[in-house]
């Protein structure tokens, strides 16, 4: 275990590089780093093997007996006041440890008869993060993005996928739309309206399903790529089902039947 | 429609309740009233035929259509400056308008054949906006609250419902226990593990779907007067389902097969 080093002044070049690192998806991508902020992250990412970098504690944290587990996994430790880490971190009420943590393969192959779920241009790391979750427990085989999809390794949405995002095959293929049009198994545009209830839908030979924008859903071109459109019928107000509701319930709708 | 008056200053009488119902739940509980905030939200409320108290615009937004609309439906018009707006507001980046609202009626019957949700100790009021904007979509019949799950007439509450909250039926009974055993349809307790899957569940006879504290899911005193305890099987991670994607499958399977 790497011993505790000080870090005292928020020009450390560690502390920058931190900052720089939550701010901005093009200094993650470059670096291919980012940061895992709060215990229970930091603690399920180092439970699944990965390794960190560094690894940055607050002093009112640093008798944690989670800490000594973390520690074991980083390649360098440092120990910060806490009112200097609480203007470092992302959070509004920072836990008191972060860790930083190379960034995951983005390439898988689709396999015929897998399940997946394909983001166009979400927006909202929030979003994103609990689709992912959703996606993670109900067995999915993996991710696609769209590049104008928000950053899956932002700090936001990490912690909004309860780590999900660290362990489910993403991939953001070059060309989205042709990575639909090649993919082995069905692909389903999910839309609010004006398609068959996806109920009625066959999900037997594997399927992605496609989700859109949250605030324009999916784009003419995947909604034209797609084997078939569906939705899920509602009772009440149509525009009242947001894209994580529809997501989980599409997505539920794939995986039911299977045992 | 009222002519519109200015407002100056923080210390304004209304300012000073507008700030206080942001605030606190007591206060919205003694004056009846609360806040809605964003045009959307207000102009929704106002579509469904609601009356304001009270709408105060920033100047920024004073000549969109729509308030207008606002306008008609209020009993006193305020203008204020966009940057005492904003210090008044409860969002990060407020929209510039907002309105008083009377807390609709919290009290209604159970219905045999009805389909509802019932929240223990539902903590985030974003979990609990998003949960009733789904019942919504989906048809339900109403909402049950326990007296400690968090205030559903909080402007954040109310956000993320996108006006759920205000059209859906709302009920917080003195005792929230006694409510569930007399109801006149079957409870199900919606619980992580050790109960049969929720697709075996009969829901024929209507059906009160009961969702958890966030961390801590439902107390032992709901799951042993429930008729029964259902799970959503879960391929992956099981602590990997959040309470409103839970909450979405389960309503979906309480009403997927009417038609």
């Amino acid at each position: 275990m790497p011993p505790f080093q000080p870090i005292t002044s928020r020009e450390n070049p560690l502390c920058k590089q931190i900052v720089k690192l939550l701010r901005s998806s093009r200094f993650r991508r470059e670096t291919g780093m980012t940061v895992l902020e709060g215990l229970r992250l930091c603690v399920d990412a180092a439970r699944s093997g990965a390794r960190f970098p560094a690894l940055v504690v607050s002093r009112r944290l640093a008798s944690d007996p989670e800490i000594d587990l973390l520690a074991a996994a980083a390649d360098a430790c440092y120990l910060l006041d806490d009112e200097l880490f609480a203007r470092l971190a992302d959070t509004v009420s920072p836990q008191g440890v972060l860790c930083l943590l190379r960034l995951p393969q983005t390439a898988f192959s689709l396999r015929a008869g897998g399940y997946y779920l394909a983001l166009e241009r979400v927006q909202d790391p929030s979003n994103l993060g609990a689709m992912s979750r959703t996606a993670e427990a109900l067995g999915l085989d993996g991710l696609l993005l769209s590049d104008d999809t928000c950053d899956p390794f932002a700090p936001k949405s990490l912690r909004a996928s309860m780590g999900a995002l660290l362990r489910l095959p993403v991939c953001c293929p070059p060309d989205f739309y042709a990575a639909l049009e090649a993919a082995p198994v069905p692909v389903y545009a999910c839309v609010a309206q004006a398609a068959q209830p996806v109920t009625a839908a066959d999900f037997s030979r594997g399927a992605i399903a496609c989700i859109g924008n949250e605030a324009n859903g999916l784009s003419d071109r995947v909604k034209t790529l797609a084997d078939a459109r569906v939705t899920v019928p509602m009772a009440g107000r149509a525009e009242s089902l947001n894209a994580a509701a529809a997501a989980a319930i599409v997505l539920w709708e794939m995986v039911r039947g299977r045992s």
